[in-house]
């Protein structure tokens, strides 16, 4: 939305963030990249969409509360499926990534284009190949700590910053069959997904998003007595009826 | 509300399960132990309540759909807040634990009145104080696995069922201030809540969920350029403007 | 060892249980399988094996007091470069995962050829690819809780016994580039490694555990004053002298 | 041992280091505080005294390797059986820690008494207790990541640096009865022990890790077959005879 709305971004992300993120991500030919925005319907992200999406990026800054829950409760059952889920700086505050972490997902932040300093603090990690030590951007809104999420599986960069804060920048999360990664980086006041690190960690990022396992689609189910792995006679009194549902 | 209703549960918890379960805890001199019910107003959960209160216990189990979203989300605040949360059986399926989750939460489950053995897997932790190496109850509804929720940070204890199951039965989850324990047992059909040991468990519970640090109200606060820790100017563009929230 | 000197053990495993593990993986024509025997100077592991293997699968009973320091002490450096371990049964008591767990990694036991059922506790997860609900081993040795390891990082396995007890069979450890997988099943006493749901785990552990990343040798640089990122003058008293290492 | 050969070190704490500590420490009533040092006998830390001490504090830097394996291991089997352990600084070097963590434990370092800022990451943990946002030291010797420890539970502080690094400067690890502290300040060529913020952290970190649970000896007990919780009939082979202890 702020590209067409604001000059500043406009001028930075003439075709849009969304579009420069699938053409750094495209430069890698095994990726099949497509892009989804919030003006279309179901906001470009239909049951068959996300059924064919191996790993969402989700970026969303001005405009949270237009996503609606139908298609924020769908993505959140795609990712427990197995679908990879990687959100995007301002993106701590989507309803998606709140749903996931059940936190409060806070921060303190400043806009001043100041440096940021992204260390690696896991080098052998995946998210990090083919990085150096650290990678730097040299104007950035600054996010600092306490960054109210669940803590991490794996911390993969640390930030430090021109005006004195430090931050986690890039963080994973694995819940059974889901895979979340969280990066810092881009707000649209400057040229941040132009940047060559950046998009390598993006790349590197859906390659280890990407699905491992089977599909799980989880349920409640009641195992019948007779079903049982061990020969089992009913005692006592009982609650539910032979064949009901739990409650939910 | 079972008790109201079904006979069998009636005459197992005359007082209410409720009662039953204060009554265990209030054998320890230094709780301050208060019930609250489904049909009070704000289910006895008001805002006094819950600021008044240090850990709260949870069990439903037929009505988690007629806890209103307010009453949950003062409980969710509340949790963040520091005040210890403890889910008992069949609040696997209710508003305020699957919130803190983020997970489906499910399982799978039978009625037949089997054996379960209770194994203490963490013999050093202060919820197993004064445990032996396990424990049994001589009928109980079954839980299998998988259950369906993030990795705990803790097991303390993992059931074998006479049917064949195994569960993780005593979990424990931290975040940030954010205190978490799930026991299992406590099926309403059966006099779970007089066992002497899952009385005990619950007594352990509640000292391990007692706040221990600040209280801590988190926000999103924006750090003008001229408090910044170091000396800072302002560079290239900004979206925000001076003294803005940001976008939630 | 004891395929050699115990007439049971050869009876079932002819050829050792080496080459029943290693058939098992090679009918995957992905993998390229070597084994390697205590009785080779050192047990088959040199600096340039260890280079060249990707993931190292462990079993040892009899003689794990046998392993030599040096050997112990260059897996332990090949897994933190990346090499991925699956330790099997036994091979708790193993130098090798004692070093990286760092804790007691004691169990109860017993060896009655009773029945064990594994539940997966993580149907998503790719070491549990394409198995069902459950499998059982008839006849097996019982490895009972409290397993004194560090928490896992995520339970793919938990195991029901006959005899009554349970047990956390199937555990991953990930600590930057290391990735550990410990596998319950496996006495040298039944057929266990032929078992068919016993190899397909096998196989698809060991894609799990292969290396993601970079190879990370560390070390504990000093960085001058002189390059450090921001502008730096030397202040106050030092104890280390230009140039020098730390202390050790 | 610098107090004593260096005459930067003798000037700042001409009681030496372990006394400034314990002096800290001291303001709170409610310790019982005593120190131990390298040249005494078992480096004082004899079987007696250990099982008197519920938390040890460890600073060494300069002679790691004059810390005998005997006393080192003595050490880790009472943090096993519950003594909480707090690491100082350079102790991410001690024999001590090193085995706690089972990793390389390296960083990258500059002594250029550089200032260093601690940001909170986690307002609502007792080890926080009491501080704000933040807390300065104004010479310092830098700590950089990556820390090559084992992932931390929680994350208590960040630091910033004014060279341009970040480390994970508190940390906390639980195992089973098992609580350990890191905290990086405390270089001994600065006045760092006297820092009012960091006498606090050490009170606030010596109650956290204040035993909880009972202690907790482990061992590897078998369950004789006529012992089993379910009645059980041996069936097929084995390899240990009754009443054998298992191999180590």
């Amino acid at each position: 939305m702020h590209e067409r709305k604001n000059e500043v971004v406009a001028k930075i992300y003439p075709k849009g963030m969304h579009q420069c993120i699938a053409d750094g991500l495209s430069e890698d030919k095994t990726l099949d990249v497509r892009t989804a925005t919030l003006e279309q319907p179901y906001h470009g992200l239909t049951t068959a969409v996300l059924k064919g999406t191996d790993v969402l990026l989700w970026w969303g800054h001005a405009a949270h509360g237009q996503v609606t829950d139908v298609v924020a409760d769908a993505v959140v059952r795609r990712v427990w499926e197995g679908m990879g889920l990687i959100a995007l700086h301002s993106a701590h505050y989507s309803k998606v990534f709140k749903r996931r972490m059940s936190t409060s997902c806070s921060l303190t932040w400043r806009e001043a284009g100041e440096k940021e300093r992204l260390w690696v603090c896991n080098p052998g990690h995946p998210i990090a190949h083919g990085l150096d030590r650290y990678f730097e951007i040299p104007n950035t809104e600054m996010y600092g700590e306490p960054f109210a999420v669940p803590m991490p599986d794996e911390i993969i960069f640390i930030s430090w910053f021109e005006g004195g804060e430090v931050f986690r920048s890039g963080c994973t999360w694995k819940r059974g069959n889901e895979k979340i990664f969280y990066f810092r980086p881009g707000h649209e006041a400057y040229p941040i997904y132009f940047h060559p690190t950046v998009q390598k960690v993006l790349k590197n990022a859906v390659h280890w998003a990407a699905p491992e396992g089977q599909r799980w689609v989880d349920s409640c189910p009641n195992v019948p007595i007779n079903k049982a792995c061990e020969p089992l006679v009913a005692k006592g009194p009982s609650i539910h009826k032979a064949g009901e549902e739990g409650f939910k």
